[in-house]
């Protein structure tokens, strides 16, 4: 079967660009151009370099290997069923974007084992990696030994010319860059090719002089169609640069192979058709039905899981060695990548009574930080410059710096939308570390791909957004958030907390942590708030909970969520002093509310009381689902105003006085 | 009163730094490191170089400011006040950071005339120059003469360190360089401090080399604090470099004159405090009372008001002698930046009937590009590298290119965020462009606060997001939207509109361009939809209205939006066909309907009616607003999968029979 004028290499390289080119054909859609260009680096870094056990996808040590141009999907789904994970059957590649399938249309990393993390969305996948770069470093200098490294592998990504262009690449590669992580190592595949055409279209600067700037190494492979030897050399001098990270800018040409297209915009995002796959099949002198992988190939690439069979046990001898001599090291290490938490892990965390001095969420949510740095080894995170703000110092570390990776104190910069999803990569290392991340609530804007990403991944990232409201007061409209929460609210597996005071804070940590597929986004005061009378921590868990009630059915229900739910406290004594029964309801997290039984949320909303009157300083918008139609809300619907915070609350009727007054318009409808 | 050892720059740049300093201290809030850093080359550029004229901020031809580093407004109100601009004086400099004051923490375009754009979130500023500069570039190749230039500025803008970390400067300035934006200058205050301390924590790159890399002319001034010649000489030469955008890159140090504070970052974010403020003003022998500008000062920098008084009748004179040598390019220019629209300027957008073709919503907002871009002749705009997919090309018009910026196509390339905020510009360099940009939906968290901003400043930007649900199909969850719609719903001053078929879209684009202080934003289908009796384009302004109707007071109300309209219209004649009389409702814009008075929007949607089913392909969060708690939603409240669109629309239940379905449901209860 073999053709004698091509080489095994080429044979599996082709082998790699037909069984995309088919399966995208058959799909009749996708994106062939990058699997048949970058298909030589690709089969180079797989079949040579990258360290893995197809038979295990979660060996602790194994490479990373992070597909950013997430679109070139059947580059990586080829590569997975080639080199033997059983998670990608030749069926799953004939079932590409298939409904229900393991093959969707970008990877995703809750479908389809050995794929590390969801892609796509151009930018993030490289910041994943950078992620996973810092966790390597990281655990390595916490756990390594010089006569014994437990934690000893590199992180690889592809990325395009779209990655490239994308702002959060620039964010996290300055960062990587920074910090000096000499196991990134970053294919690029420079095709000169976007969606719209050339690249002289939009994108004519020096990306390896820009990569300099950053710190990096920068290598040059001119021929990456065909030059393999370049492409390994490559990645061997890389890996001997350590204190750098290193790109690889790999000169390929999109669409190789494709008579008519290769080199064109056209096979970016599109089947080649059947005229051209089969014009292509002739180009390439591949005279193979769809979808049959030779059997020289097959044994050839299939050589991985022997390789793999050797490489895990190896490391279990290492590991094994490493635990003789250290045995509390690799207790400790064991319990860190289990992902299990000690069953006291909570038990630190700081409890409030209403004589207790009052204090800003995002104060207590420094407290829980450092409360739970200890029971917690695998807790690490920062902020985006704004650490003093946001309350994010483990005080009892240093930062996360070249040389001292060993600490637990990130420093992300100004790099918001980097930061998510370095936490992303974090999360998803699989090594049982607890990133958190945090800067001001209204900038979540600036990350919002990431967090969805991280709901999507389902990675437990802890997003710390503080500042969340109008009571930010001088700094003015650009910097209060107003629609932020709720628009929160709306990405789906991701829950939104915002904590009304020391306990509740207690308590979104609780829950935060315990979600360990989940991210958790936490919106906090930048103002002191009481410590309310029957708030609980552990009532955080079911979203919302009675904090303060009457004597039987109540006229009215108040329901607040932060720092406004003390106004209803307030609110609801007088009321229940004029006689009026009234219920106050604090609703930390409607996620967390909505995922109960339909008995609990009874309990907390009867039916029969259909005046309530719902208290936050946001946009109202959602609120009807609590309030009902005969209910209200005081919110906030138009951009915020520059002025002291306690100003902005005052206007814009945050105020005991103003919620009596809705309260009783309530009452007389 | 003059300092005999302090010469009248130094006592002016020493003004606008007490200026900052005190209004900071009195407001108890702000941020003085910069305004104090900063002072001399903003003295140097505002006295030495901007052409403007104070009495008319307005003024076309005036060179640009933005101060992208937004949290130093105090530096940009000092300078307003002192150059003799009527919106600041110095009580609005004593108010600063007051409730309903003209000097909010952050410079709002819409407060304060001679602010250009409002900034604080950061790298936003230095976009929207990128903007202007190319609205600039724009404006002058269509209407300058070799004999006679009208269209004659440049733009500046002062960047921190912050920009420079955000990946929106990376992409805007990548993107400026591209261009070969000659009239772009970018002064970029290199004092190595962030808010977390030194940018050896965090930002070691180097900055210079990153922008030459992007093409641009790289500057530096190692003195930035006192070298007041080099700071103007580098200025000349930014203007001498007319093909490539400077960066000028000036050492100075933050907090400048603070024996205690300067070169740290307690300087950054909070006032100096009494004590220091007095040290301050003993270290630069300044022993004048707060707020006070000696008079040789105000002298000195009110020279600003005759050199405006000149300049803007100097150009007076070379319009006038354009007007007589190009009378008919005067007219067209005259009619461009009034902003004022020919009255017939909608005509040619088309209108369908049902049995015209089928085509996407996108495909109609194509062709309404293209029919409003003879009559409006400001129309401009593009796609982040996805023209093909948004159809967004002026089939008319080439590529808005180095060497050809008279064209209207922009080309971004994969920059959201930038593209955002570089259409802010566009619309606010006030000369009546109708800026647009486009991606697919789901990308729209790529350039949220861009979307934001937009709202917040008021800028009339179109914004163009196809592929607008799960519909998307194979692409996957990452690439469809199911959240964004109504997150982007909550933000204030922001219009949304899903049209349902092609005059909706028509009806959308009337919407957009007409609101000429508000953004728009369409959501647009990937998917063929057909073009519905009875759908309007002129309904589009009034939210909703009545599709179709059944005789007297309907049963049941059918609402929907965008390609699941059509859905509803097919039920609902089904069900009247079962004699179950059924009102059908198009809302393509909630934010419109709402503004629509009570009459109206009882005649749409009579409260007596209380069985409504509302199907959206999108989250059902925010609905109840229009069902009303007896309603009920067809949503999509989790993630999408990658299938092909119909199987996707079919298992997410977006089809006539589970429409008939739930409304029967609806009906029996």
């Amino acid at each position: 079967m073999a053709h004698t004028n091509q080489s095994i290499d080429q044979r599996s390289i082709n082998t790699i660009r037909f069984l995309s080119i088919d399966a995208i054909q058959k799909a009749n859609s996708g994106h062939p151009g990058l699997p048949m260009g970058a298909a030589p680096m690709a089969y180079v870094l797989w079949n040579r370099h990258l360290r893995f056990n197809p038979k295990n996808p979660k060996w602790f040590n194994r490479d990373r290997f992070v597909l950013s141009a997430g679109h070139g999907s059947m580059l990586l789904y080829s590569l997975l069923h080639l080199t033997g994970y059983d998670s990608i059957s030749i069926e799953d590649i004939k079932q590409f974007r298939q409904w229900g399938g393991r093959t969707p249309g970008h990877p995703e990393n809750k479908k389809t084992p050995g794929v590390e993390v969801t892609t796509g969305p151009l930018g993030q996948g490289v910041a994943n990696a950078v992620g996973m770069a810092m966790a390597e470093a990281h655990l390595a200098a916490r756990f390594n030994k010089s006569d014994c490294k437990i934690v000893d592998h590199y992180t690889y990504t592809l990325m395009g010319d779209g990655c490239m262009m994308e702002g959060i690449s620039s964010e996290a590669c300055s960062l990587a860059g920074h910090l000096g992580l000499g196991k990134l190592i970053a294919l690029y595949d420079d095709n000169r090719i976007t969606i719209d055409g050339d690249t002289d279209l939009t994108f004519t600067e020096d990306v390896g002089k820009r990569f300099e700037a950053y710190g990096w190494q920068v290598l040059t492979v001119d021929d990456g169609d065909s030059d393999l030897d370049a492409i390994s050399t490559a990645l061997d001098d890389a890996r001997t640069q350590t204190d750098k990270p290193t790109l690889i800018e790999v000169r390929t040409t999109i669409g190789f192979g494709s008579p008519a297209k290769a080199g064109t915009s056209d096979c970016h995002g599109a089947p080649l058709g059947p005229e051209e796959v089969a014009a292509t099949r002739k180009m390439l002198g591949w005279n193979h039905d769809p979808f049959v992988v030779p059997d020289d190939v097959a044994a050839h690439m299939g050589t991985s899981i022997e390789r793999g069979a050797r490489l895990e046990p190896e490391w279990d001898d290492v590991f094994a060695k490493y635990k003789t001599k250290y045995p509390t090291d690799a207790t400790a290490f064991e319990n860190l990548i289990s992902g299990d938490l000690p069953e006291d892990w909570a038990n630190d965390l700081p409890s409030y009574g209403p004589n207790d001095k009052k204090n800003a969420t995002r104060g207590h949510s420094g407290k829980c930080i450092n409360a739970l740095a200890d029971s917690i080894s695998g807790l690490i995170g920062g902020s985006a410059d704004l650490a003093p703000s946001n309350k994010t110092i483990i005080s009892g570390s240093g930062n996360f710096a070249r040389g001292a990776y060993h600490n637990r104190n990130l420093r992300f910069g100004v790099r918001e939308h980097a930061m998510g999803a370095i936490c992303n990569g974090l999360a998803l290392h699989g090594s049982g570390l607890v990133p958190y991340c945090a800067t001001f609530l209204v900038f979540a804007d600036y990350m919002r791909n990431a967090i969805r990403m991280s709901a999507l991944c389902g990675a437990r990232v802890i997003y710390i957004m503080t500042h969340d409201s109008i009571a930010v007061g001088e700094d003015g409209p650009t910097h209060q958030p107003v629609e932020q929460v709720a628009s929160l609210r709306t990405i789906p597996d991701l829950v939104v907390i915002r904590p009304a005071d020391g306990n509740e804070t207690s308590g979104a940590y609780m829950a935060a942590v315990s979600d360990r597929n989940r991210p958790t986004l936490l919106a906090l005061s930048r103002q002191s708030v009481p410590n309310l009378d029957g708030s609980s921590a552990e009532a955080v868990s079911r979203g919302a909970y009675i904090i303060a009630n009457c004597k039987g059915q109540p006229d009215l229900i108040l329901m607040g969520t932060g720092a406004e739910l003390s106004l209803c406290v307030e609110a609801g004594k007088v009321l229940d002093g004029e006689g009026i029964p009234t219920r106050v309801v604090s609703i930390p997290s409607w996620e967390l509310f909505d995922e109960q039984d339909e008995v609990y949320r009874e309990s907390i909303l009867p039916a029969a009381v259909t005046r309530r009157l719902a208290v936050e300083a946001g946009v109202s918008f959602g609120w009807l689902r609590y309030t009902g139609s005969h209910g209200s809300v005081i919110g906030v619907d138009r951009f915020g105003s520059s002025a002291p915070g306690n100003t902005c609350l005052e206007k814009f009727g945050f105020t005991t006085d103003n919620v009596l007054k809705e309260a009783k318009k309530l009452l007389s409808r």
